[in-house]
C-alpha cells in the first residue's frame, strides 16, 4: 500500500542586505525565508510532494514547528486516498478538533495547513505528470466545487453558484489552454520601485522594466509622502503614459492619513494603491476606497482566509485583491477566494514579491484564467527577479509574460543544495554570517 | 543593574476525560491548556513575572515555541525601564520588523507577545505589592492613554477621546474601589450547560447555580436545535425570570442558520447569543444582530486584535463582547477594546471558560469599572469552577461575585508541583496516560 511515510520540515532563510533602507514601508531588514516541507511516501517512483509558508525571517522557526505538528494528520494516509479527494483532504487538516483554538484559521497553524494541502496538490499533479495549473484545468466543475469550503461563505457563495460559474467557464476551456501555452500570462514588476533605490536607480530600472515588455510597474511607498510624489513623477516620466504603475503602501497608515497621501498621489493615474492600511480592516479598506474614488484599492497578501475576502467583497472595499498561495490555507481556499472575486468581478493580481511565491501564484492564476475567470489581460502576476535559482522549475517570464509552467507539479520544490546551504542557522551560509558578529553574507543586488 | 534574565517557558496540559460528548458545540475534546512563561530577574528578592497563553491541547507546543522566539526581545532588558513604561515595552514587541509577517497581530506570535506583556505587568504589580487592578487603578488617565497603540484605530478612538473618558471617570474611582473590596464584581456561570450534560443534570446545577446566588447562567448551544430548545425549556422553568440565561454557539453557525436558530430560541428572553458564527466575520455578526433583534449579539474570545473589536463597534455588530486576556496583546490591547467599548457603550462579559482566564479577567474588569466604565452591575465575568486549583492565587467566587483579590500581581502563577505534574508530554499525568495507550487520566466532574 502506497502511503505517506513521512512530513519532514526544514528552517530555510536567505540573508539579504543591510546596507540600504529596507525593501517596503514596513519590513525594513526581510530574510526571505521558508518553513518547507516534504511529504514522502513509499511509492517505488519515489513520488514526493512539496510545499512551503513564506516567512520574512524570525519566526520561521516557530512556523516550521507548527508544519511538525501537523504530522499525526498526514503521516499514515494513503496516496490514493489523499489525492483523489483533496477536499476532503483539506478539510480534514482544518477540522481538527483542538488546533483551531489557535486561530481560527488565521495564525501560522493554518498557514502550515495550507502548505501541506499545497504540498498535497503538488503530489496529485506529480502523479498524473501534469503541471498544476493544467491538473486543475483537467478537473470537471463539480469536481472543482467539491474542493471548497462553503462553511461561513455560504451566504455570499453557495455551491450552486460556484457550478453555475464553472459551468459557464468550461467551454473555452481548451482554447484557453492553448493561449497560455502561446502566449503566457501577464506579469508585472516591484523591481524598479524597492524604497532606498536612488532616484537615479529607479528611472534606469523603470526603464529597463518597460524595454523588458512589462505593461505594468509597482512602486513601494508610504515612508514619506514629499519623496512618494517625487518618486513617482520619476517613474511616470520615464514609463509615458501607455504603461501603468500601481503603488504599494505595505499597510503603513492609519485611514485618515492613508485617505490623505492617496490623495496626493492621485495626479499619477495609479492602476491601483495596494494595502494602504491594516489588512483586517475590512470597513477601513472601504472607508479609503470611498474617499479617494476612483483611484483603486487593493490588499490581499495579508488577510488570512476566505472570510475576510467574502467581507471586503461584500463590503465593496476593494477593486482588486492580491492573493497569496502561501498564506491562506492552500490551493482549496484559493479556489474559494478565486470563485468569490468572480462572482464580484473583482480583478485578480497575484502576489509574488517574496521566496517562491511566483513559482506557485502562476498555476493558480492560470487555472483561474481557464477554469474560473476566463480573463487575465485585464489582470498580471507580480514578477521580481529574486532567489528563483533555488528552485528546481523555476519561473521563466519572458517579454512582461509568464512562460506556462510544463512541468509535473506546483514547481514547490527546491533544490537540496539551497536547502543545505541556507538551513537556519547552521547552514553554510549562516555559520559565515553568525560567526563573524551577525553580519549577513552579501548578495548582488537582491530585491 | 536588576534585569530580565531570562524568559521560561512551559507546555503544561490538563487532560479531560473523554467518555461523554464535548463542552462545546466546536471544541470536542479539548485538554486545557497553557504556554506557560515566566520572566526571571536577578532581583534579590527573587522579583519574577509570570504569563501565560490558553489553548486547548494540540498546537500547545507551537504556541510555546512562539513564546521562546521571544527571549531575544526580552532578556537582558532592565526592570525598571520595563515597569516604568509599559506602552514602549508592548510597542517594541509587536513592532518588531519580522515577525508580524506571520500575522499581523493574529497569530500564535500575537498571543505569545500577550503572555509577555501580562507576565511584564504582573512584575509590575509584584513590585509595587498591589494585585493588578489595583495597580491600574493607581494609572493616571494620562498614564493609561500612554498605555495604547492607537495605531490603525485613531479613526474611531483619538487619545484625546479616550483621555477625556479617562478624566470623567476619575472622580470615582477611589469610592468604587471601596464597593468592589466591600462587594466584589458579578459572575456569571456556564457550569451547568455543558453540551453532553444530561436534562436532569442541567436542571440539577442550573438550580445549584441560582441557590449559589449567580444572577445569570450559560448553555452551550449549536449541535442540534430541538434539543437546544428543550434544554432552554428546563433551564429558564428551574431558574424562573429573575435568573438571565445566555447561550454560546461557539462559532458553530453560517449567518443563514444562525438566523434561524436564533429566532428558534428568542422565546427563551435570552441576555445573549454568544459566538454564533466565524469570530472574524463582523459583516456576518451585523447581519445575525440585525435579523434577529431585539436578541442580544456577542463575540470577543476569538477576535484577535484591537481592529476586529473596532470594526465590530462600527458595524453596530454586537450588543456586548467578550474579552479574553490571553487572546490579544496583553493588558494593553486589553485597554485599547475596553475604552472602544466604553465609547460605544458596548457592556463587556469577560472570557473565562478556560484555564486561568478567571483569574486574570478579574484584574481587568475590576480595571474597567474603577477607571474606564464606571459600571460593573450591568456586566459579569464568567465563572467555571474548573482547575483554579493549580493557581497560587486563585479566583474566590463568593454568592455569585468574584472577591476583589488582594495578592499583588496578575494572579497567573501556577504552583510548580501542578507545573511538574502537568508537563507535555513528561509529566507525571501524561505519562501514565500515554504509557496506557492514549487513554487519559480521569478526573472528577471537570467542566
Amino acid at each position: 500500500m502506497i502511503v505517506i511515510t513521512a512530513l519532514e520540515t526544514c528552517d530555510v532563510r536567505f540573508p539579504t542586505p543591510t546596507q540600504r533602507d529596507g525593501p517596503d514601508a514596513m519590513n525594513e531588514d526581510p530574510d526571505y525565508s521558508a518553513a518547507y516541507v516534504v511529504l514522502r511516501t513509499n511509492s517505488p517512483d519515489d513520488l514526493c510532494g512539496y510545499g512551503f509558508v513564506f516567512t520574512i525571517g524570525r519566526g520561521n522557526d516557530v512556523q516550521k514547528s507548527a508544519c511538525e505538528a501537523l504530522a499525526y494528520l498526514v503521516v499514515g494516509r494513503r496516496v490514493e486516498e489523499v489525492v483523489s479527494d483533496l477536499g476532503a483532504f483539506a478539510r480534514g487538516l482544518t477540522g481538527d478538533s483542538q488546533l483551531p483554538w489557535l486561530g481560527p484559521e488565521k495564525d501560522v497553524t493554518h498557514m502550515a495547513i495550507g502548505a501541506v494541502i499545497n504540498a498535497a496538490w503538488d503530489m496529485a499533479a506529480r502523479r498524473d505528470r501534469l503541471p498544476l495549473w493544467r491538473f486543475i484545468a483537467g478537473l470537471r466543475p463539480q469536481q472543482i466545487v467539491n474542493q471548497i469550503d462553503f462553511r461561513y461563505i455560504a451566504d455570499v457563495l453557495t455551491p450552486h453558484e460556484a457550478l453555475t460559474m464553472l459551468n459557464e467557464a468550461k467551454y473555452k476551456k481548451a482554447e484557453r489552454i492553448q493561449n497560455l501555452r502561446d502566449r503566457g500570462y501577464p506579469a508585472y514588476t516591484t523591481s524598479p520601485g524597492w524604497l532606498g533605490y536612488s532616484d537615479e536607480k529607479l528611472a534606469r530600472l523603470s526603464l529597463a522594466a518597460v524595454a523588458e515588455g512589462f505593461k505594468t510597474i509597482k512602486l513601494k511607498v508610504g515612508v514619506n509622502v514629499e519623496d512618494d510624489i517625487r518618486r513617482c513623477r520619476i517613474a511616470r516620466k520615464v514609463i509615458g503614459d501607455k504603461v501603468s504603475m500601481a503603488v504599494d503602501a505595505n499597510q503603513r497608515w492609519d485611514v485618515r492619513n492613508a485617505i490623505e497621501w492617496v490623495k496626493q498621489l492621485s495626479q499619477f493615474n495609479l492602476a491601483w494603491v495596494e494595502g494602504p492600511t491594516n489588512p483586517d480592516d475590512v470597513l477601513g479598506h472601504a472607508a479609503i476606497r470611498c474617499a479617494v474614488a476612483p483611484v483603486p484599492i487593493s490588499t490581499g497578501e495579508h488577510p488570512q482566509k476566505r472570510i475576510i475576502f467574502q467581507q471586503l467583497f461584500q463590503a465593496s472595499a476593494v477593486d482588486l485583491i492580491q492573493i497569496d498561495a502561501t498564506r491562506v490555507g492552500g490551493v482549496n481556499e484559493i479556489l474559494a477566494i478565486l470563485l468569490m472575486a468572480r462572482k464580484f468581478r473583482v480583478r485578480v493580481f497575484p502576489h509574488a514579491g517574496g521566496l517562491g511565491h511566483g513559482e506557485l501564484m502562476q498555476h493558480l492564476a492560470m487555472a483561474d484564467y481557464v477554469s474560473i475567470s476566463g480573463s487575465m489581460e485585464d489582470r498580471a502576476i507580480e514578477y521580481v527577479d529574486h532567489l528563483h535559482e533555488h528552485f528546481v522549475n523555476p519561473v521563466r517570464v519572458i517579454k512582461g509574460r509568464y512562460v506556462a509552467p510544463s512541468a509535473p507539479g506546483f514547481s514547490a520544490e527546491m533544490f537540496g543544495t539551497s536547502i543545505r546551504e541556507f538551513a537556519f542557522p547552521h547552514g553554510e551560509a549562516w555559520r559565515k554570517s553568525l560567526s563573524v558578529g551577525g553580519s549577513r553574507p552579501e548578495r548582488a543586488d537582491v530585491m
